[in-house]
């Protein structure tokens, strides 16, 4: 059997029941270590949680060497850890599909992944639209598909999550050319340079998807114990130290009800600043007010 | 403490680790008992997997009995247990803003919902779009503002979750006239239902949203052992038989790629037709093609 086992956000308790049965009963133990981190508990916690070795799998071996992962799995167990939810991201259903050509057995044991808990915020689930992705510009790769994105949620009046970037085992171009198997340190992208790009981009477009005061919800280390939020509009929030990693944003469309406003009212500086903003903002891609059908006349 | 614990989908083991532990510790325990049900575990399978007594919590309980949830939860822990994630229902922030008001901290402790792992159907997370709620039509009751939302999403490419209506503790409107507290055994929402109202509406609409044959991906009881997938138009899902509840319905969008589409005929019963019904789909709401600016003559 192969067991796709969702580790949670934060911490080596936040694995489930069920999930910590699993990796109990696996003879091999995979965790992959390119799309996210788990933010409380490195490697060694792990393997001193469940008592035996985690092997990190990195994107090669997980888009290249499946064939290692899935190695015997129809005779024995094998678990393969994902932080948040094993259906994040598309390569796992890649290995999925691969396991049952090869006849092996799957069972997905799913946990929280930040695509639900970003609720925890207080508006509601029902009215987010598309997950963008903001990645670190370059000096000649500054990608905005995401722009397009943002402004047909904001356009029907859906709220935004802004996953933003992880850069783990990445190679200079210098190491990479020559072949040197040196990675630079992990970089994760802040709520602050998240929003210093959102400007820069909206700066260079005319079509005003947002604007510098449009409001926001940063969350930082969302489901940690040092979880953090800040209500706050773009140009705030591009001045604005959320500490430690990882870090994400909410940008605000116009169904924000009245006790989802008061919720985020907790997270801000001022409240009756953030609370004009968060009405001004409203104005924005407004349907046109229903005008009854004319009345055919009487006579 | 107050303790907002998500219990995950299906049976008791689907609680963390560290979910565990806050019911353990805890004097009280509550389970939030009108927005969903735990599909492989009873009340009593509950109370003997934690070896304490849960109080079942319904609407009225939750919306108007704050107070008896909260009592003493500053000096000592109680905790709120809720399928799935505990931020897919408002009313969940009411209590913690309650909560907040009368300073009792708060710990949530995450898990999987129904709004992350629908991802198991294959189809990514970051291409849908706002979510929609079914509810049971009655003779003159038929609401149907999910179809505006429905079409929202799919001009723009995305996948629609659909949540299939609940009926728990409801009584019926003799009973109800007469305060007897005489109750309707629960009643849940089937795909079939659900393609069937679709069909409904849609025939008394001139927007055409989607058609009969858009396809969709039925999923019954997530991340139970005996889950079932099947990819389908609406037409087909309309006769087909998913078994046991939980249902729900993804109807798709324009954006479906190769490898999703391939994970879903996994799930069809005609992979030829199934996949015909896709490409065809996908034509409805197609962006026009890009036509380069002319340029200026250079002369």
């Amino acid at each position: 059997m192969l067991y796709l086992v969702g580790l949670g956000l934060s911490s080596e308790e936040d694995i489930t029941v069920r999930g910590l049965k699993a990796v109990k009963k696996s003879c091999r133990v995979y965790l992959e270590h390119y799309t996210s981190i788990l933010m409380a508990a490195s490697q060694e916690e792990l393997e001193k949680f469940y008592e035996k070795p985690v092997i990190l799998a990195d994107r090669e071996m997980v888009e290249t060497g499946c064939d290692e992962i899935l190695r015997d799995a129809d005779k024995q167990d094998v678990a393969f850890l994902v932080v948040g939810d094993p259906f994040g991201a598309t390569t796992h259903t890649d290995l999925v599909l691969r396991a049952k050509q090869q006849g092996i057995s799957v069972e997905v044991i799913h946990n929280a992944s930040i695509m639900n808990a970003v609720g925890a915020c207080g508006l509601q689930l029902y009215t987010f639209g598309q997950t963008v992705s903001m990645v670190f510009f370059t000096e000649n790769w500054r990608p905005d598909s995401w722009y397009e994105k943002i402004l047909e949620n904001r356009k029907i009046g859906l709220h935004t999550l802004v996953l933003l970037d992880i850069k783990v085992k990445e190679q200079n171009y210098e190491n990479m050319a020559r072949g040197r198997l040196i990675y630079e340190p992990p970089r994760y992208m802040s709520i602050s340079q998240c929003c210093e790009q959102l400007l820069e981009v909206d700066e260079s477009k005319g079509t005003k998807a947002y604007t510098a005061d449009t409001p926001c919800v940063a969350i930082s280390r969302l489901g940690c114990p040092t979880q953090r939020m800040k209500s706050g509009t773009i140009k705030e929030l591009s001045g604005y130290d959320a500490g430690e990693p990882l870090h994400s944003l909410v940008i605000l469309g116009r169904q924000c009800h009245e006790l989802e406003l008061e919720y985020l009212l907790e997270f801000c500086d001022d409240r009756r600043k953030f609370k004009q903003d968060v009405l001004r903002d409203q104005e924005y891609f407004k349907p046109a007010p229903w005008v009854p059908p004319a009345e055919e006349e009487d006579e």
